[in-house]
């Protein structure tokens, strides 16, 4: 990318922007342990791509729902109505939080010229309510789901569907996202990516290494910061 | 497939036959929940199919291993070697057993006339381990796994390879696989699939129905000779 010349910014918008944590009390509420949180987020994730290499789609709400019902109906001595209780959780992710982290670099990032975008394997309803609710929707200038190209990040067609819709090349968009699949997966399609460790300490050697690495979007909007500096021919 | 002709039967190995289970015991004796296990399962899939999806492929034990490090690291308060203690886990893969229906199951439908064959995301050396021990490797004619094609299932490439060293259409088979997404993935790819329930009860409503369902391996075998004396011409 040209040092003079700011990526566009596409966010990730699940667990690199919102908090999903508090959907564990929501799985208590209905008498699940709050440990089936991560296995059915990574069902769900699991679900979703299988379709797409397998060359169909689903929306993220009817895979999560189901994801929810057989994770319900196989706990042991759980005796509760599924469809009710996959209701209650999912209704929760219509109330999720961003990460304390957001706002300021959100605000930082645009401020200093950069379009931000999302791409979510979610939904554009959600997403816009979600940022909204942080008081950073007007920050961005175009919101994307995976209903417009019907298949699910990873997939290339994925990601260049929101780069068409910022009206550049790949080489000229920069992916955040705190999951390393989602980071590989737009490398592979020719973006750079930035991934969010969020507390996380490894990165699978499986899987392309990011281009750039920040514990939140703080520090990211300072490491790119830097990056333009040192990029930045002497005067 | 004419009703004459039994078809070719593909057998997915992990969970299908094997009981992964006792990899609980594992978790725990690093000093982690046993309800890792589940994520962490789920996890290894979702990121393999995350590679299929984006073009790409990774061995089952460097997504495993990659997958045990990223979820023990990510542990509140543990301090261990996550290196040694996923290597304790994943030493677990090759001390696995199959579930109790498996050898009556195999036997009958071998003795009926089916060939047998297996296609894994994981590998043929475990595969071929956990039949040996359970005294029914020499019932199979053929064990596959991805590294041929270097894609995972549900990819229809991965069910192709499968079916090539089978010598026979895709039609001519029968996928046998406790994962829904398996069965959705071989049906799209033009086999026809049957789903092991293994206690599960829901079925997702995002893939397409298996054609036959059963139990276990055992009432399997039931449901295929009553599914032949009815379409048997009468005489």
């Amino acid at each position: 990318m040209p040092a003079d010349q700011l990526p566009v910014l596409v966010f990730d918008v699940n667990e690199t922007l919102s908090d999903l944590t508090p959907l564990r009390g929501r799985f208590e509420e209905v008498g699940a342990p709050g440990h089936l949180l991560p296995t059915w987020f990574a069902g769900v994730l699991r679900d979703g791509f299988a379709l797409t290499a397998a060359g169909a789609y689903a929306d993220f709400a009817d895979v999560a729902r189901d994801g929810l019902q057989a994770a319900l109906s196989g706990l042991d001595g759980w005796a509760g109505d599924s469809d009710a209780a996959a209701r209650h959780i999912l209704d929760g992710l219509a109330d999720l939080d961003v990460h304390p982290d957001v706002p300021g670099g959100v605000g930082k990032l645009s401020d200093e010229g950069y379009r931000l975008t999302t791409m979510t394997n979610g939904s554009v309803a959600l997403t816009e309510r979600l940022l909204d609710k942080a008081g950073v929707l007007n920050r961005f200038e175009c919101l994307s789901d995976v209903s417009g190209p019907r298949c699910w990040k990873p997939a290339a067609a994925a990601y260049y569907y929101a780069v068409e819709r910022a009206g550049v090349r790949p080489d000229q968009v920069l992916m955040i996202a705190v999951h390393p699949w989602d980071i590989d997966g737009a490398q592979r399609a020719g973006l750079e990516g930035a991934w969010l460790r969020r507390g996380a300490s490894a990165y699978p050697q499986t899987m392309t290494p990011p281009r750039h690495v920040a514990r939140d979007l703080q520090e990211l909007a300072d490491v790119l910061a830097s990056d333009r500096r040192t990029a930045a021919p002497t005067k």
